[in-house]
């Protein structure tokens, strides 16, 4: 199993499938061939594995395979039929198949015949399969909430300006923490205020190699001269109307993970919606006072609404401290 | 002058004066006398050592004293003035007299042929001697200023209820740091809608053997069955009109150390007249939106203006973080 996640990790990070390996072993223990998903389109991991052998060779022999051998007929056909097909005997595979219309393999490769055992090495394959899987599960982005603060809550003094609440190491974690997501979003507001680009930068403000496609939530236009039309790959625009019905589109799109970035009507949607599966809170040591509140309004009538989270992190960042929270388990999610 | 120190901690850690203590040292290096100061109206260290020998036996000796020794004429006349009548011949001392009356004991000393050496050992009695140091410096208590709030700077939802936002972990603490202040301070807003007793307690409820003085700043009247009339210490009535003034009148007291617990416009007054010395942020993984703010107005029109500090501490309580800050020293302090 270990060496079939070896062979997952060659597949590409991104996109609408899952990165899977596959090793097939013959009845006296001697690997005799391997496979991994080169991503959508192209064969599946167990499917890219057959495929190197003569045919007949593989009757008798084991599939290990990452992720559970999907039952569904997307562009490629159920990987379950190709096991059966193949004469495989035994199928063992890390973490069972969360998506609607692929899971339900495992029982059909019983119903042929077939020796079936889930749950091999799966904690190192779900933190391996991370947010696809987490997408996968909830059928939308794994949703992060961030924003940088004053000690007192405020994002911006009261005319507005806000240049630089938290310092440079912060700034650069942001950066770090932007491309390693596949999307990141604004709200209409911030891009007719602030006019961002969108983009995860170096500290000498060069691109990084690996950027979140730019999206933005709201009805209002955007100006033709945006600098966030000017990203590398081409925005998302939602209306923001049906934030569960927009995470679906983004996730059918391929978005894993989204950044939300702000501003603070934004956000506050995304925490009162229950949407917020990972708050990260950069708080700068001032105080600002006065109305440019990092959240607004989040229908907390009473202290029992209260939306609730456990701190997974707590990390100095030059003068400033992040926090990181998760919703509280007994909350669900 | 580490002996000169362990005799200093006899004395009483509150009240007006501080805490000192003087060894005399014979030509040939023989302890010859001890002496430390018990508290207001009893006489100073190095006149209670002196008082220790007989007359003409401090003749060539070296008096090693914590605090400079002090040039007025108060309820003991000045210990300047002593040392020299015995006949000392040189003089070794920590932390140079703060005091506007007091302070000029060295020069005096000089004045009259006596060697006298500054600075041993002044870091850690500046550190023992702590906010009596800081209250005779800048002639007013130390001022801590503290909230409780959810991770978006509300101390309650919108109906007011906030039971509890932090945990029990916090909680103890505050009531850990209360013990150690010498006087607590609310508003009458909150003496209004809390009814709070402003006490420091245990886990249990009970009482802790050393309890700050109650302070309550506002025109508005205590209402007569208000629990903190109950309080140990009589409480001190401040209008907050003028909180320069009223921080004068609490040293003036005796209190070196004031721990502000709000409400919000209390905490805001201090806290925009540069009058907080420390601010300890308790923040709980919640968030509530709405207007309860922890702070309100602070007169900051533009990020130039923020009220800038720094982290001194970053700790976790509980499920609760705890952000310890002090003014930015570039600001002055
Ligand atoms: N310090 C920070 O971390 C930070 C980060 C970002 C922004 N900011 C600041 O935030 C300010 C902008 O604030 P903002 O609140 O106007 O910006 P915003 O949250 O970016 O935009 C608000 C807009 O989002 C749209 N929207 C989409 N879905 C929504 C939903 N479900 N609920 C509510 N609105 C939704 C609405 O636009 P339509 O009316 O077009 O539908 C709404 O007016 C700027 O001053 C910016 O500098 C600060
Ligand atoms: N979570 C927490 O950490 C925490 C702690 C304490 C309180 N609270 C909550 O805070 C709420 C009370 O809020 P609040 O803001 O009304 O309470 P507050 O700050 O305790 O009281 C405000 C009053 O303080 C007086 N005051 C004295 N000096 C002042 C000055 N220099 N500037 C302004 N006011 C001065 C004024 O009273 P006069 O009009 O009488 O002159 C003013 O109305 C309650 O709901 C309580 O539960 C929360």
């Amino acid at each position: 199993m270990r060496r079939a996640l070896e062979l997952a990790e060659r597949g590409p990070a991104r996109g609408i499938n899952p990165r899977v390996g596959c090793v097939i072993v013959a009845p006296d223990g001697a690997v005799i061939a391997e496979g991994w998903h080169r991503g959508a389109g192209t064969a599946h991991a167990e499917v890219d594995a057959l495929s190197r052998l003569e045919p007949g060779a593989a009757r008798g022999a084991t599939a290990i395979v990452t992720l559970e051998p999907c039952n569904h007929i997307g562009r490629t056909g159920p990987c379950a039929i190709a096991l059966i097909d193949a004469g495989i005997a035994r199928v063992v595979y890390a973490v069972a198949d969360p998506g609607d219309h692929s899971a339900g393999g495992a029982e059909r490769l019983r119903e042929a015949g077939i020796v079936v055992e889930g749950g091999m090495l799966a904690d190192e394959v779900e933190a391996f399969l991370g947010d696809w899987l987490f997408a996968a599960r909830h059928r939308r982005p794994h949703v992060t909430v961030k924003w940088a603060s004053s000690l007192d809550g405020r994002i911006a003094a009261a005319d507005g300006s806000s240049q630089w609440i938290t310092g440079h190491a912060a700034r650069s974690d942001v950066h770090r923490r932007r491309t390693a997501a596949d999307a990141i979003a604004v709200g209409t507001g911030t891009v007719l205020a602030d006019d961002p680009s969108l983009t995860a930068r170096d500290d000498t403000g060069a691109l990084l190699p690996e950027q979140p496609v730019p999206v933005v939530f709201g009805s209002r236009a955007i100006p033709p001269h945006a600098a966030l039309l000017r990203h590398p790959h081409e925005p998302v625009l939602l209306t923001g109307a049906d934030l569960v019905a927009d995470l679906a589109e983004l996730q059918r799109r391929g978005i894993r993970s989204l950044f939300i970035e702000g501003g603070p009507t934004l956000a506050s949607a995304f925490v009162a919606a229950g949407l917020a599966d990972e708050l990260l809170v950069y708080l700068a040591p001032v105080l600002l006072g006065g109305p440019m509140l990092a959240l607004g309004e989040l229908g907390v009538a009473s202290i029992d609404a209260a939306h609730r989270y456990q701190l997974a992190d707590v990390e100095r960042l030059g003068g400033d401290v992040l926090l990181v929270a998760h919703p509280r388990p007994t909350e669900g999610n």
